[in-house]
């Protein structure tokens, strides 16, 4: 356990995309697979770390930044971490994944993606229709930007996928890279697979 | 080691009296008994997560709550940390206490201690000198208050004692809390203690 390497599930996507709901069900799916993680939500640490900051692009930098700088301190020092936040400009989700690489952890950069007029259609909180009707400035994807990964490491789309299979596509991204302990379940499926005659 | 306790080692005290100094000759002495903390150093943390927040009551009291909060995140990972800044007022500092000692982590205070008057003497940075003059404002200890712990755990006189003593105090507190690892040093020294012949 203590020799795992640390790293950041790093959401990022639209506002109602599903990306605390799969955070929450991720965090429980690794839990029970031996690693337990820290959920750096947007919301929660718009209160604990971003009071006071606003949605201009310096203030959404600076918020992205201080999730980066603790998913930092917390990978380096071999923890698992999801970040899930809007995170829309590149430059900045490319700042916070090559400190974290320069610390020998890994990000894993996820696109929860969902068509925007299936998000306005949803609207869950109610934001869309006040954001299309004007009501609220800087609303990434309305009236704000939000610029799509170019290359991230899972794509997940949310108005086609069940968010049990987003989650186990995220859970492979990441035993694929070591970094889960193996579990029981995988050590007898790879033993089924060998044909045993031929040992 | 997985097993281990979090903590945080707090030090309070006033700008100049070695908190910085301390920090990183405990942070090297903890990594040479196997155990690697996390420094959140108050000049850094300003930067990483408190740019634009100033010295009013309020923004002191967001800052601390800042390094409070990540530093809870670090020792209920079982991680140590020492967190090194002014922290001038004691509501705050019992509040961190509270929210570390409830993830079930220690907290350690260390009242970082000297006259002002030999600090105004040191005045490395020149600061003491402004500040007397009335060149800055809200300069805790001359012109903003200190409030001085009640009751920490360790208490340095950095005027009296040299920097090596003071991290040993400090070292002798995690082990008395069996927050190190025993060294080999150490349980030598009990077995020399121990009359073999009484065995």
């Amino acid at each position: 356990m203590s020799k795992q390497r640390g790293f950041t599930v790093w959401f990022t996507g639209l506002s109602g995309a599903g990306k605390t709901t799969l955070a929450t069900l991720l965090a429980s799916e690794l839990a029970t697979r031996g690693r337990r993680v820290e959920v750096l939500d947007g919301d929660e640490v718009r209160t604990n770390l971003s009071k006071g900051l606003g949605f201009s692009k310096e203030d959404r930098d600076t918020n992205i930044r201080r999730i980066g700088y603790v998913s930092r301190l917390l990978a380096r020092n071999r923890l698992g971490v999801i970040a899930a936040a809007i995170s829309p400009y590149r430059s900045v989700r490319d700042e916070v994944r090559q400190a974290i690489e320069a610390e020998g952890a890994v990000f894993l950069e996820v696109f929860v993606k969902c068509p925007i007029d299936i998000l306005a259609e949803r609207d869950v909180k109610g934001l869309y229709k006040k954001a299309l009707a004007g009501e609220i400035k800087e609303f990434t994807g309305v009236s704000d930007p939000y610029e799509e990964p170019f290359d991230p490491e899972v794509v997940i789309e949310t108005d086609r996928e069940s968010v049990g299979a987003s989650a186990t596509k995220i859970i492979q991204a990441l035993e694929k890279r070591s970094l889960l302990p193996v579990s029981y379940t995988m050590l007898e499926s790879a033993l089924t697979d060998l044909d045993l005659a031929t040992l």
